[in-house]
Order: structure tokens, then sequence, then C-alpha cells
């Protein structure tokens, strides 16, 4: 891939839909290793630079931008595709990665309702190491992973995604946008229908992409193809299992993450890069039947971040504004992510860096509670071991004095 | 505490509301450590036996059976209290814990539509360990924790929890209940309003309790002041923040947990016990302004189990019925549970025992992406390591055999 | 056992020496769970005051005072006994321990030559953490275990033990002890050959004791039957695999750490303390030859504490007079250590409370590379969790400016 | 540098020495970043064949081969050199490593005595993975890492280095090799004195190489300057401090590892590749007194793999022909690591898989307790989850049925 040419000019396909006609980019045989080379998720649309303009104006019809499909040899519906991540970074010329709020209105992000501007953050990176220009004292290493890897789908898959996420929007915004609190002029959408602009479907001739871009699937949401997911611990030494929809199995990937915070929390919110991945691609024969299930499903590797001193923060289901929700684990979520911007500025950040750093650091958030009516409990902890200065509420009450330690016992 | 007698004739005092009234049944100064005896939460209602007649008949009413309130020397309103989990575990003579599914009717669970019947399970503590004669071939190092400790509430904060709450039971059932996909004769509770019934308030005088009952808030939510907030990594060594609401603070604890996975799922979920806890508490004067919050806050131990080899499944916002929702977590989670459940299926366990196993064993549950709409993905990660079998994947696919490694190279 | 009484009237059997004649102070069979007590390994000698004369004075000959022995039916010669550690802990009146710096002529340590007078630290132990009134900014979790646990050996290995010991005595001090750096007026002993002085024996009558005594085996050494193994991994959760050489396996335990350093350098290193473990002891049947081995093995718990930062120092076989020595490990930790002790005097620490810290807190001591001839290089990793302030080598070169923290990019 | 060609034929300067004369090779400014080329240790005298036969025959006296020196902009004697090491891997189109068995009479090795004839095994590297078509079912993250990093020495410690180790040479073979237990026809070195043949110093013209060939300092063992520490644990993320001892501190570095066992036991012994490394350099002015220290000291990075299921085995200071020694831990690291070999064919490895797997495998081996004579103990720790298999040792004696779990307890 190109970082300095747009997507409908690079060496290799790109695609930005799900459809299961778009003619494979390669074929692999099982077993064998490839490395693939991908576009950041919204095609070079954003700079290194200092200013946000980028992100405010992005285009979001042509996202994400994903290499592929990937025909593996012999795998049939009902197989399971097995891929090892074996490593993935950014481009060796090409070493930073970008973060970006979104406009309340141009994309949004889970706190949408609370930065409703565009903000951007550079991040460098430096071999497993990043940190940015934009925020101090901070830099850790980064859990390297695909946002995206998914199988392509059945025509009867599609159409059932097709479906059901047209009947939510149907359904109308009231209930299910209340309880995640947006709050804004026009309603947000409650989904994506497929959309035919700026559709890129790789090799596919321009007249059969015209009509696939009628009902091809918008790659933003993850399903039962795995897809965006965006799991940060699917990283370096990963095992993943995908459940294999058609012939060949066609998988996509991309959208590779240099790092992020569970929740991916600002939209545009892991450190986002164009680089590559190196994989090693299995077929299991009969693999859902043997493994009892259609979904996709992984194994961790060995080498995420080892992280072990957190700080901690709490939410409930009770909105900002003293609204109860009924065990409602996203506005948990909010709560604990609001508290934990809100701390940190205690050291000295601004709530827009703090929003990016939840969004980016390897946090952890966790649903505690599930079961106490009529509050979920969720957790948001943040490792100090990311911060270059000491953020544990200790250091905001006591006084240490280094210079004398007391002794220990001697004979009398 | 007396786990052979019935709550209102221990010789410590329970309380199983939260009211700013209650007085103290002990006073605490700063810096100084305690051990707290606990009732098992329901108050010795489930026996050590093998019939779950006990958890299909349970009183809710009473619940939980917490200890206290314990007054803290020098707290006031707006002070952070300082409280150090030190240890905490069954009774010597005790040591046995319970997890029991709900009956749909009453109490239900967090899978209750799957789960509709009663069910339980009995588990032997052996020190740091846990193993179950109900379900064979899983045994594991616990991570031991409170399920509860908070401060009790100012007047002014009980009012606003009981109007909140009763302002969502009179929002309805409909939307809320639906996302999380509970489908009962009659519309479960959506809040659990104050209960005159079966109400205990330590050393409160009779009269008094009386009139306390109508207005004192159950202690099943989480709320401000901590509470029951289930969180499994409160366990050894780990420091909590909690605001303080009155003089004295006046903190409750109990609902000891031997082990419990993210999200409690089965509601009678972690392996309940009774048992002592030991704390040291302190006070940080103005804290609530000096760490920036009035939210509680911890800082997790250096002990909990140190898992590294996980199963993961992923679940979407796709209800089991093929309903899309909007970015919905609590349908993410259900989605990944069901999956692990059938999962664990596959190495011979049945259902109940896989919901049971999920809701114990220390599973992690993220929510690892929360923007891609429609979809929130939540992961539920199981630790291969409490079992004494394998169940990783690859089990289920390939035949190892032990007798032949090739061999290192010779000189030719 | 009575912390307040002497060794020879303790209402269980005291053991202090290894011998296959002592008869079991109780039998267990295989699957049982027993609580054995413990006297702390000098038998209460040693006293919770700011005095080291206790240190100073210390009779080494009755050391260590252990329980047991503990027969297990049906264990044979060939067997492997199986125990569970589950749980341990100080007694509950009684939660504090101690380390000591043993005097040069008097028992000594690792580092006696830098530091031959007798000092003492009084350790507080609070739950799983612990902390002292003797070295400030200090508090930790430990890693509880027994420093010893090992089987009876047989009437043939106690004579091969006692042969090899005395033949190394008889060999002379020149070269080994060179090694080891040791320069006391006599020369320091070898090795430790049967000692009647102060000999304890359980239940064994006092004429068979007499006898038993000459040739009896000290508890020092660890050896084939694990014994005085010492390793700070085998905590709650772990599970010991012990070879069996007589009848019934008649296993000792005792010498109880709150917590260790690796190589526990002090002598008198660990946090000591009197208390209690709880074990489920089992056997294979022809273990030795099912395993292939006939040498202790275990497999350590999940609940060690979980530290991730680390300040590291490295060794090499260069004494520290400038001596170069030949792939020595031992001298590569001697620097590694002097060199730790020499850093942590930076944050106001005396030297000798560097020692004694590098004995307690969970320090990892690893033989990195042991063929570069002529140096062994030794790395001793001291884990800057275990503070309350910050040991980082940063934090003596760098200023950190908390107010500003610079800003994102926004729009231009 | 090209792995194809001689190393005295490279693009870029080798350097097989430490010597202060060395001209630099490039000049770095504090805190710049840069990718540095290294050749594997031998200078490509092994392929990636099936024969042992260059194992067997190699050269040593030019090894290791090594890339710098490089200068550092205003560092001086008394500096600190800091050293972020930020990434490094393999060159991209040669993925591979190989590890060694070398003869006992061409190099050696830890357990050379028993194993006396030259093997080879080629390791493939697949991202953060490795396994190996010479031992099956292994397959594990490596811990990669630089075996060398070191400063020049000035010429004061050049010569304080040749004159401890001829003073190590004239002292004889006698006692110190007995404790090594090398029993070679001719008496094994001691030390490696300096060797002219053979000697590449970089861009150093030739007559100056010529007299400087005759002191510079071999480059197998580490000393003061680190050098060859081959400290597994100096991976990714990790940050070095350096003693500067020459103006621009000239520091040189090479030898990398793909993965390593604590002890390197074999000699050519990690998993040994050609690759890249990718470094941040800084300089502490004064940082000797700053730190307070003049030896080289770091902190790990997070992302060394975590493993958490070990089997563990115990060597004391019992030679294998039954010789007590005075607390030596190499005798004792030589006996758990026998012990671990042994235990490994258990599970159809043969004798020399066993030991190449403890010496590339992240093994951890610790000096548990050095007190205890005249028996140090050392741990030797193996992670289950670097097998495809299970060697737990459970495996070996206990029949697992995963087609029946018991049930939970139902209503009666």
């Amino acid at each position: 891939m190109d970082v300095d040419a747009p997507p409908d000019e690079q060496p290799d396909p790109v695609v930005n839909r799900w459809h299961p006609d778009v003619p494979p980019a390669a074929t692999i045989e099982p077993g064998e290793k490839v490395r693939i080379e991908c576009l950041d998720w919204t095609g070079n649309q954003v700079k290194n630079d200092d200013s946000a303009n980028d992100i405010r104006d992005i285009r979001l019809d042509p996202n994400h931008h994903l290499s592929g499909p990937f025909e593996v040899e012999g795998a049939e519906p009902g197989d399971m595709l097995v891929i090892d991540i074996l490593d993935l970074g950014p481009f060796p010329d090409n070493e930073w990665g970008f973060t970006g709020i979104f406009e309340l209105d141009n994309g949004g992000g889970f706190l949408t309702d609370h930065f409703p501007e565009a903000r951007k953050t550079i991040w460098d990176v430096d071999g497993v190491m990043t940190h940015s220009r934009h925020i101090e004292d901070v830099r850790f290493p980064g859990c390297v992973h695909p946002g995206i890897v998914g199988t392509a789908p059945s025509h009867e898959l599609l159409e059932e995604w097709n479906e059901r996420e047209q009947a939510l929007i149907e359904r109308g915004p009231e209930a299910e946008t209340a309880v995640n609190h947006e709050t804004r002029e026009d309603d947000p959408p409650l989904a994506l229908p497929p959309e035919p602009n700026e559709v890129l479907l790789g090799d596919m001739d321009d007249e059969d992409v015209e009509e696939a871009a009628e009902e091809a699937a918008r790659t933003i949401p993850p399903r039962e193809n795995a897809g965006n997911c965006d799991i940060k611990n699917l990283g370096r030494g990963s095992r993943v299992y995908l459940p294999v929809f058609v012939d060949g199995a066609n998988f996509i990937t991309g959208d590779l993450h240099f790092s992020q915070g569970d929740g991916e929390i600002t939209f545009c919110g892991a450190i986002e890069i164009a680089g590559w991945i190196d994989m090693r691609v299995d077929v299991i024969k009969d693999g859902m039947e043997r493994l009892g299930t259609d979904y996709a499903m992984f194994k961790p590797g060995y080498q995420d971040p080892d992280f072990s001193n957190y700080v901690v923060f709490e939410g409930y289901s009770v909105d900002e504004d003293g609204t109860q929700h009924y065990k409602n684990a996203n506005v948990g979520m909010r709560r604990a992510c609001l508290d934990a911007i809100e701390y940190l500025t205690n050291f000295g950040y601004t709530r827009e860096q703090a929003y990016i750093l939840l969004s980016t650091v390897p946090v952890e958030s966790r649903i505690a509670g599930i079961v106490d009516l009529p509050n979920t409990c969720v957790t948001v902890s943040v490792p100090n071991e990311a911060f270059d200065i000491d953020i544990d509420p200790d250091t905001l009450t006591d006084e240490y004095d280094s210079s004398d330690k007391g002794d220990v016992a001697k004979p009398s």
C-alpha cells in the first residue's frame, strides 16, 4: 500500500464493504504465512500535523479501508478459519499514528455530548513504545492488534444483516439512543444501512460494484464474521477462529491499531496506523461442528503489556443527569469514564487529553456486576505504568520524605 | 456471627438496608485494624446439601445480611474513607460456599430465560483453592473479595436514590427490560423500592426501625456509596476509597465471595460464603476535593489469580432471536456468555454447570468496542488454568502424539 | 504450638533433625486435609522488640524447630508424596515476623564480610501485606511459604548425606570458601555434621534420642528430600512432589516465611513467623518411576505477588577485591546484591536496611548466563511496587512538572 | 549487514573485540533513534540445514561478530548511557535462527560432560512465535533481546580486565573447574586472553589492528561495561543504563537472540539470529554519581512472555557423582537442569532436544536459597505454555474423563 496515494489508486486492492462476490485479491494455501499491507482505516485522510481540521472534516462513507479478500484453498462453509496473528506494525518509514475525537455531527463518539468538538493527537511509534507530542508524561507499550479481521458473509447472511439493522432503524431512536445519552440536533443514526457512495470492492468490475454497493454491508459494526470487533487483546501471538460462510472464506483485514483502551471510546479512538500484518492461515474442516460454535473466538497471545498497578473507577447505571436506568452497562461505563477523566485532570491533563488517554492506553473496562438491579457496575482500570508520573491517589494526599527511613534494631 | 442461628438472633448487629440513622455497631479509630464477621448474604438460608429447594424457595426481602455500621472517628461528609482489604475468608470450621441459579420468578439471573429453574452448587474451600462435588475437573484459586462495602447515605442522598429508582419503575418496563431480554409472565421488577418486610437495622430501636424501614434503601444495587458493586478485583491487598456522606462514615460490609466471574451472572452467582474480613481503615480529610471525585474508586492488590491462558468468546448487540439492538453492551455480554456455555458442553459439562462456571471462575468480561454502531462487542475470557482438563479449542481438533518428537541435527 | 513456651514444653511434638526412626506425630490418610502448627524456626528465641541482642546471641544448634513427622497411610519407598499448600499464615494473635542479620561468628550470612554485626527488623503482618517500624516507606504483599517441607530419609540415604558432607569438611576450606569470600577469624564451617546438643526428635524415647542424635542430619541444608529449600515460590496454591524414602513418608514441615527474596541472603533472612499451614496430602504409587525422577519438584500457585515494574542489577564473577573467578554464580550474585544495596541508599535507606530488604521483599535472582567464561552473569530484580516511594532510576535524574501537559490538536 | 557475505566483506563495520581505540562507525546525538543491523554472533558460520557439521567445526576465535562502535555526542567518562531497546528481530527475508550444542573440545557448554557431541536445531521465526522442524510439539513466543550491548573500556579498564583474567589462568584449573564439573582431556580454558587470530576492529587501520589485537579483550564474558550479559529480560521496551568509560561511550551491540532460557546453557544456546535492533540513545551526565553505581543496570519492558503455568525442578550443591560442594550455585543449577532433562524425556523428547529446550524456551533459573550450608538450592522453571502438549506431572499419573462431570443440585 502507498500512504501517499488515494485509496482508489493503490497498488493492491482496497475494500470498504462486506459482500460475498468481491473477487479474491490473492489465494493462500492452508498453513501458509502471509504478509498483508493495510492503509489506515480512513484511507490516508488524516495527516501528521497539529491541526484537527482533517478529523473535523473526515469523510465517513468510504470507511474502513481494508485489504483483501484473501481466499483460502479448500475452505468451505461450516469450516473454521484459524488465523495466527504473528506480528504487525506501522510501515518502517511511517512510524506514527493518530487518535481523533470526532465532531458531534460527523461521527461522534462514546462521550460525544461531553466532547462535541474535533480534536487530534499524533503519536510517535518507538518500536513497541509510543508517546505523543500532544500529551506529555505518557509513554507506554502498545497492545498492537488489527481492529478488523473477518470472513466474507454468504448472500443469506448479508441479507440477514441488512434486514435486522434496517428493522432497528425503523423501530426508531427513542428508547435506545436515550440509553446511550446522545442528544444531537438530528437524531444520530441507529445503524448504517448500505451506502453506495465511495464504495471500493477491490478487483470487482465497475458495473458489478454498482450493483453490489446497493446491498454490501458497512464495515463499522462487528458481526458473526468478527469484522470490526476492536478487541485490544487480539495481539501478537493470538490465534483467531473465524466461521467460514463462503467457499474460500475470503477474509479481509485492516484498521490496524498500535494501541487501544477497552471500548475505543473516542470512536477514531485507537492509535490508528497504516502498516503490515503477518498471519499464518489454516482451516479446521467442519470446524463449526467440532468447536460447537458458529461465532468467532480466539486465544490471546502472551505478550500483551503486563501491567499490574492500576487505578480503578466505578460506574453505575445512573446517567449524569441523575436518571436511573435498568441494569445498563453502557451507562455504567460512561459514568466510570467520566469519573476517570475528571480524576486525570488532577495531574494537569486537559479533559480532552484524558478522554484520548482512556481510548488509547491499554485500559481495562469490565462488567463487574450485571444482575444487581437496577444498577450494573462497570469498572475502568487505568494502568499507572503507562505514565511517566505517578497517578496513584496517594500522591494527591501524601508527602513522602526520602531522606530518613528510620533504622533497623541493633544490639542494645 | 453464628452460621447456625437466624439473622435476628446473632450476637452482632445485622443490617439489610441503607439508612443514615442506623446506630453504629462499633467505633474505629483512623489507622486501626479491625476484624469483621459476616453472615453469607442470604443469612444462612442455604444449606450444604444436594437439594436446590432452598435456592428455589429463597426469601429475597431480607437480603443482604450485612455487618455494621462502623463509625470512623473524625470522618465527616466530604472526606474519603480509605479501606485496606487485608485478608478475608470463610470461618475456619465452615469452609464451603454455594452458588445458586435463582428461579425465573424468584430472583432470576442474567440468563434467566435460558435457565428458569433453580439449581445449586456447593464448593469446598481448600485454603486459596476451591472445587465442587457438583462440577468435576475444575479446581482453581478464587479471587476472594467482599461483594459489598459502602458508606451510609445522607438523608438527602437516600431521598435521591428513592426518587430516581421510583421514577424508573414508573417509566415502565417496555424499553429497558426488552433490552435485557427478560420475558417473565409478570414483568420483572425494574428496581426495588423500600420494602418494610423483614428489615434488620442493627441496634436501632424497634419503633425507629418501623419508620426507617419505609424509606431505607435496598442493598441490591451498587450506588454512589459503592455498596454491592460485586467487583471481583476488590481482593486481598486492595485499597478502596469511599466518599463519606454522614458523620462517622458508618460503613457496612458483607456478602463475602470466595470467587466470582465478571458479571456474577447467575445472581446468587459468586461462591457465596460466611466468614471474616480484616480491614485497616483511615480517613482522607476533604478527600472528595483532593481526589477530585465523589465516587468510589480503588487500587487492586497484587495477588489476584495470575492466569495467562484464556479461551475468549465474542458477543454483539444482536439478540438470540436475531433482533438488532443499538450498541447494547448487555446484549453483547449475553451472546458471549451463551456461546461460552455452548462451548463448554464440548467437554462434558451440562449447560447449568457451564452457566455456574462463568459466574464463579475468575472470568474476565470486557467491553471491547462500544462505538461501532449498532454493535457493541463484549468479550468473555475463560481461564484454561481453572480446569483440570485442557479446554483449548485445539484439543477438539488435534491428535497429539507424545511418543516421537523428531530429532536435532547431528554431524553428517 | 505455644509461642510463649520453650520448644521442649510444647503441646505438639517438635523435631529439629532428620532421622528415619522418629515416630510419627500423627497419621494422615491419602487425600486428607490437615492443619499443622509451627514454631518460628528459632523456637521462640527472637522477641518483638527493638534490640538485636537475641539475634546476636542466638543458639544455632537446636534449629530448625519443625513439626511432625506425619505418616501418610500406604506411602512406600518409590512413591511420590503430593502436597498441596492450601494456605498458611501467622497465628491470629501473633501477627508479626522478624528478620535478622547474624553476627559474623554466630551464623553469618551471604554478605557477612560486609555486614558482620547483628541487626534485627520486626515486621507487622497485615493480612497479605506487611510493613516494618524499622524500615519506612516499604509496604508489600508477601510471598508466604514454608521454608521447609521434606520427607524422612532412609537409613541408607542418611548415611550417604553424612558421608558426603563429612568428606567436604575433610577436603578443607581453602578453595570453596574463598569462592564464597568468607574471611572469618576461624574458618567458617563447610558443612554441619550431626550435633548431639539440643536435639529434639518429637515423641522418640529419650534413650533412643541419645543414640539417634549422633547420626541425625541437621536441617539447615536442602537435600534430595527437599527440606530447607527456601523457595519463595512454594506459596499458596502450589503443589509439591516429594520422593518417599521410608514407609509412611514421615514428612516434616515448618520454618514458615511471610516473605523472602531469592537467596534469603541475610540467613535469618525471610520474614520469619510462627503460624499454621493447611495442606492436602496424597500419594502417587510408584511415583518416582512414573514421573521419571527421584528429586523433589513442584508447580507454583497463581497467587504470588504479580509485580511488573522492576529495577535490575547485574553481577559478574569478579570479586569486590578485583579477583576474577571462573563462571562463579555465587560471586555474580554477591556483586549484584552489593550494587543493589548501594543503589537503595540513594533513597535514604541505610545499608543494613537495604540488605534486609533484598532478603525479604520478593526479589528475583536469576542466573542469566552461565557459559560465558570466565564470568557468570546473575541479575537481582527489585520490585518497585514494594515501595511507597518510587525507586525508578529516572526519579534520580528527572524533574517532572505535573502542571502542564501540552494539549491536543484543535481545528485551526 | 549481508548474511551471505563473510564478516570481513560486510558493508558496515564489524567488531569482535573490546578496545578503546576502535574508531566509531557512526555518531549518534543524545535522544536520537537508530536502527543497527547485526550479523549472527558466529558471522554466518551456521547454515539453515540438517547437518551439525558447521556447529562441530565452528571457528571460535572470531566471535562475537558485533556492530559498532557507536559514538554518542557529549558522553564522557562518569556519565551513564541510557539505551531504550525499542524493537528488534530477524531480517525480514531471513526469519530463522539456530541453536547449537558445541563439541566438548570445541567450545563445550554447561553440561558438556553429558552432551559432548555437536548438535544443531533450526528454528523458524513466525513473527513473535517460533517452532522448530527438529523438535516437535513446541511453539512459543520468544523473549527477543540482544545478547550483547556494552560500552568501550578505557585503557585502564582494559588493562585491569586482562590482568585479572590472566591471573585466573595462572592460578590454574584445579579448584574452580572441578566445581564446574568439566573433565575434558585437556583442561578447558579458564579465561580467554587476547587472541590476535581473526580480529576485526571495524574501520581501524590495518597496522593499528595488529597492535590492538594483542591487548583487545575477547567479547565472550560480560564485564563492568555489560557486554555479553545474555539476560533474557533485556527485551523490547526495556531501558538499559551503561557506565561510560571513554569519550563518546562508543557502544557496541549484537548477538541477537530470538529467545533464551536463563543460563543459555548449551553455550551456542539461544535461538541465534542475524537481524536489526532499534534503539533510542541518551546520556545522563554524571550518571554514575547520580545513580550511585558504576555497574550496568536496567528496567525490563512489559512485553516479555507472560507465562504462569510452570513445572519447577530443584537442584542442590551435590554433584551427579555424589560429591558435596560448598553452597555452590553452579552445581545446584546443573542438578536442576539434569533433572529437568530427564523429566522431559517422559514426553518423547530426546535428551539432546530437552537440553536445547532448556536453553531456548524462556526458562526461569533462580537462586532460591544461598545460605543453607552446604547446599545452595537453584530452581529451574519450565513454562508449560511453551508446549503444544501438556507437560504437567499430573498428566503422567491421571486419567481424565471428559464425558461425565457430575451435575449441579436440583430441587428435590
